[in-house]
């Protein structure tokens, strides 16, 4: 990599954007050349725009401290400046899909936070140790879209991370899944700031995440599907049962989840699966893409584990800590998965989506 | 009620004991006339004995307060003086054997809150409002075990009361549940005093309670069972999976529960198992047991709940209340349980016991 | 009391609003019969407006729960309806000020939570135990503020509750204090529903409240002050510094205080203080008024109490508690204060006000 | 520093040992050589020796996992393996007397976290930033306890840090300070694991710790005073008040803290204040220590800071943070200070002992 690419945010002062900023400094591959957020922000200092709202444990970047804040609606700004945008802004549906299409329009490679186009079939929603292949849509995506250069790529919802990794691992060792019964307890640092009261979360939790079981149940059948004629196809003979629920944990979704496989002759026995995800490695492992973890997912023996303080910064955030296999009385196996929302969940994994990109030569 | 039952409170000084303290103030039936606890308690006021570990939110009752407090293996110190103890002692599984078959041998009815025999035949398992009729079985008992004039009989893990009587109201309707995957999320009191370390629940849960899984998927079992020739017989045809996790709550067990029904083409819909759940009254309802809740079940309309710290109090705590039934993917249904660990879970439910044992002539 | 006094409450939908139903359930004098909030709220049933909001751990009482809302800012509605309304509405200063002016023009009388006019020489900031007697000025309100037969008196700040009955018996004993230092440990519910968000409450703590450390130095000055010719003038040999602090906790002001009394010669000995402390009584406890506790100040032996969620209840929540009573090396006394900030410091403590005003027959 | 020195930790398998070994990790001066315990660990690897207790989110490091843990009292075991230990036993004040003294006798410097020997005239305690010219005692502390190549240097306690280092930065401005009032808000990692219980930290917190605020009020005249001909003397013109809390915050003692200058007519101006703790460097900053904070005290402007998630890892740990400086009532000034308890209050506050031992050639 012998120059730095150029990249932007757009959401910058929002707590997702906040992640960009944090985890993109000294980046191997990418400099941060501009900041975008809503119009009140515009001409302010990234400082100024920020103030009161900064809620990472480091400081502000210095380089970053006195960027000027653009609107993040007026792309004009952007061209010429940065090649690529994570997009995490806090809008409604349309208009964040208008706002993602017309950065991809004027040649900007936008990588999505937002759930806007996760239910496209010509947008990839990529877990880069899933299905890479996915990015096999794109010049059907710039046809269809009428983008030249640019393209939209998004992240799945945080939710999943905590078993799909661990379950897709299953699926390539030829033990396919075919039920997933889930209860996420989900940390409310993906609610955004001020997100979730404290009322609701001292001596308290919710059973409720407004939309979040939803994603939960459809965006793995797209993340296991195939390309078509049209673009990606859903996965159709899984079926998956969530329940969604909010803790009083700053970070790190758990899960508990019970598994059936497919072939019920020829299903793996506990110890082969401990095998399979303890040896499960991928593409961004053989491509040691800088936020790719070692080990994507780690067995962690201990009864008690995983935790969210103690395991959520498993390769630096980016690892899948898996524990408890067990069988189950109704399906085959029950198991908890734990994964960082902030890092893996979102801003991480939008670098690492991006860092792929590069790698292919998509950008 | 002409006068009241004396009652004692083996292992006075722990969390559970100081419920049973706190909640039979002023109880119509029932007055408290020995409180015992470990050897070193022995001789002192049980002010001295309980100094520094008192968690109640009220004063220790003033009538209490200079109680000399008993050794519980001293059985003699309470003959005489209380016809019912309630036992809540923390000792190994065959002393709290020894222990209660002793007082039941001294003629003193036991209504306990440990697990040591919950699993012998012999021994009822109540929840009032699911298995009154099991009190059948005390005869036998009383006959194999030796006693003349007392017996035992034992409350179930708390860990059941959030979903266990919402499905027997199903069963109960002709409706009946043949699958059961249910995920717990604990409080932190269902661990006594000291109990969990604050390290493990700011900003963190733990995924595992020793033992918990096991009594969560074989209690209903015994309590759903018959009367045979041998004692209480369990129910085969019902199969539960289990996973308990302890989360950052003072009070309230929250369960995320998926069912099946037996028959698939006679199951209930949606609103007809709202309807058996608002209008599920059972025998201590009937009786009018000063701790039966009016409504045992309530069915809470708003999709956010039930959440511990604003429901758990409902029928002063011995209330079930149950939100969010939807449609499953994988089994017929799931929704949401909340009782109250200490209250519905522990004294109180104890304290039903003792009342319907009144009510029953057993006393 | 032959009949019962009609109230409403303005701001009914708010946190401190729905204290206040809940307390007044079963009032001996009160019965609530007019429920008010922001325009938006009007039309609706009190169950419908308060959907989604309702944070109390009982349910909206059912003769309630039809009631239709009002805007509160239709002050004709509450004509003949109401001798006496609660405001604790959220608005502007001046807003509020025209409002709580408007109804006791009205002749309504109007029992205050806002700080809107807390600075007011004209307006009685009570704390029944302390200055009952600033009800004297009330006469000339009326005439000022061209009132007829309404008047407002206000409560003062929840922070000062956990220290100031404490100061003041020992003023009261003659043992006059001059300098307080104090930090306070305020709980989240202080700062209504969202309030702060669970993000800034998790493994964390904000050592600031917005205008709280104000409050809490100059509203003591009036509430120990005399009756002049122009209204309450502030006593002026008290210094008070204060830090104010928000932490993790549902309900319960906690205050780490530092005294120094006016004579060194006869400051008391801290057996005397703890003796003044144990026997105080006032004229809430003289009327035997139903929101009196029995005994306003309790002093806690146990080196680590008061503590918030085991003391906050003491005298159902009216009472102060105190402990750790010991030698300051730079002022003469240090001790830890508590009180309830929802009932003491809220709505139960405006209730207190009420029945005062009863038993005054100035209602 | 051509070659590593070999360090120990002598009471490995608890909180503050881990964090030792967590922080130990590719030190440029220091390799552990050696992990000692309770006899019980004896024998054990260290990973199984902490199975179980492992707190720190980050892994046990792999060349340390297999390392056979000693028994803490076998002296013998350590000798010609390390040159330094670091001393966090748990233990009885004697017997921690006693075993410093013995590693010492055995020619093993010792940088203990411990408070037995602080009270000590000859044993220095350190703030690298404060009074590293204590290490002059060092000669007459070897004489008299008959030490020939080792010595013994302790930590202060971690409550300090908070607001020490800001004082002392006034005091060497020339600004000397003559009076602190100070409230600690404590971190519950400070009492280690399990430490206290979540039954006191869930919508609770504890206006207690034992023996903190003796230490708080006593070792800052030790650390602020001058070498005298038999040891350490106290300085005698400063008086400390002190009230110690603990809240629910995983890490990072936060102090609210009031102070008065000894010369009225020269103190500083709240901008000077801000200007002297900005600008503040000491010899850890000059030597380059490894651990030293490139800038020790950070101000923050924000009104609402510092908060302990959010600010305690600035300088990775090891820096203070200020904020809200503003006039006092009654004193001169108040402000609050943080830091992280566990990183700069035991560990890395030990670590950066051991590296200015290293610098002054002592080690």
């Amino acid at each position: 990599m012998t120059s730095q690419i150029s990249v932007g945010i757009l959401g910058a002062t929002g707590v997702v954007g906040q992640n960009y900023i944090k985890l993109l400094q000294n980046h191997p591959y990418f400099k941060i050349n501009y900041l975008a957020a809503s119009p009140n922000s515009k001409g302010k200092t990234f400082k100024e725009a920020v103030s009161g709202r900064w809620q990472m444990d480091t400081e502000i970047p210095s380089d970053l401290e006195n960027i000027i804040t653009e609107d993040a609606s007026d792309i004009n700004q952007a061209v010429g400046k940065v090649d690529l945008v994570f997009c995490c802004v806090e809008l409604e549906k349309s208009a964040i899909i208008n706002l993602e299409k017309a950065y991809a329009k004027a040649g900007i490679v936008v990588v999505s936070n937002n759930s806007a186009l996760r239910s496209d079939p010509l947008v990839p929603m990529l877990i880069p140790e899933i299905n890479s292949h996915h990015l096999g849509v794109i010049p059907l995506q710039q046809k269809e879209f009428g983008f030249e250069k640019g393209f939209i790529v998004v992240k799945s919802n945080c939710s999943l991370q905590s078993y799909m990794t661990p379950i897709f691992a299953l699926n390539y060792a030829g033990f396919e899944v075919s039920k997933i019964i889930v209860t996420t307890l989900q940390a409310v640092s993906g609610a955004g700031y001020p997100g979730v009261s404290s009322l609701d979360m001292i001596d308290n939790l919710i059973p409720f995440i407004s939309g979040e079981e939803e994603k939960t149940e459809n965006e793995p059948l797209k993340i296991l599907g195939k390309i078509g004629p049209f673009g990606i196809e859903n996965k159709l003979d899984l079926k998956i049962s969530a329940t969604c629920t909010r803790v009083p944990v700053v970070d790190g979704h758990t899960a508990t989840v019970s598994v059936q496989f497919n072939d019920q002759r020829t299903k793996p026995s506990k110890e082969e699966i401990k095998a399979i995800w303890e040896n499960f490695k991928a593409l961004p492992q053989e491509l040691n893409l800088p936020f790719a973890p070692l080990k994507p997912l780690h067995y962690l023996q201990e009864e008690n584990r995983p935790q969210p303080r103690k395991d959520r910064n498993l390769g630096k955030g980016m690892a899948v800590s898996i524990g408890r296999l067990r069988d189950c009385n109704i399906l085959d196996y029950k198991f908890v998965g734990l994964s960082h929302n902030t890092i893996r969940g979102a801003a991480g994994g939008g670098i690492l989506i991006a860092e792929l990109l590069v790698t292919k030569k998509l950008l």
